[in-house]
């Protein structure tokens, strides 16, 4: 077991764009209750397979597995709740942080957040001019809530 | 993914006894919704997460992955459904078929069910004298129902 303690926030413009490649992900839930969240994740062409547990702040319990790719589509597109969450990443290394700018497509699309890991919960954040507002405790982002009420549906 | 094909019967008297000796088993859900049921069981030293599709006929799509043992016991003790599911099981092979005793403990105590896989649906079975009644379609007898309704509080 693993504790992630990130921090989520809006972007900001465009400014990040020249900084990264972004790569394809598409993900769903086996379950996506906030107590035991287990997740399907391919990530170009690999499969992983998350659990979370509740999130205390910003921190949380997760185990992560590689899975087979052909697994892990074959969940995504037969098992797993509906709509899936798709959205391109974009890693960003700055200095020694890792920014990861989230861009939805699909029922999410117009959503763009980034979120960053840190070593504790009390770590400065130097942040670029491109991250905005701070949504790490705001449920909507959630990815598990963002298949259950999509950004486009949002008023 | 594999489909497995499985048929379950009561058990009648103690003559299965003789011919195996039993492994502990503990076992939890992540989430048991029969349309993605996800389910962590520790044997003996080993550790599994199962992801389960829904229940056709006698086939049901299954993926499993050894996990490290740790992590197991971790996400049974702090993230499953509870109560947990402990039995012993008895691995009895006779002929070219390996049927799976299992004694419940706990909250089940008092259940004792066979398992047999099969190779097709069709398959004919001879059943040892101390296989009973079949309760393969019953879902009182699922163990994500024996978490939710334990036989120790069947009317």
């Amino acid at each position: 077991m693993t504790k992630e303690i990130e921090r989520k926030f809006l972007v900001r413009g465009d400014a990040w764009r020249a900084l990264a490649t972004g790569i394809m992900y598409r993900q769903g839930y086996l379950n996506s209750a906030k107590e035991r969240t287990v997740r399907i994740r391919t990530a170009d062409a690999r499969a992983f397979l998350t659990i979370k547990g509740i999130t205390i702040g910003a921190t949380r319990a997760e185990y992560e597995y590689e899975i087979p790719f052909d697994d892990g589509k074959e969940m995504l597109n037969t098992l797993a709740e509906k709509p899936l969450i798709e959205k391109k990443r974009y890693k960003i290394h700055l200095g020694s942080l890792t920014w990861e700018v989230d861009e939805f497509l699909g029922e999410n699309a117009g959503l763009i957040i980034v979120e960053v890991e840190l070593a504790s919960e009390d770590q400065v954040l130097e942040k670029p001019s491109w991250v905005g507002d701070e949504v790490t405790e705001d449920p909507r982002y959630f990815n598990a809530n963002l298949v259950k009420n999509p950004f486009t549906r949002w008023s």
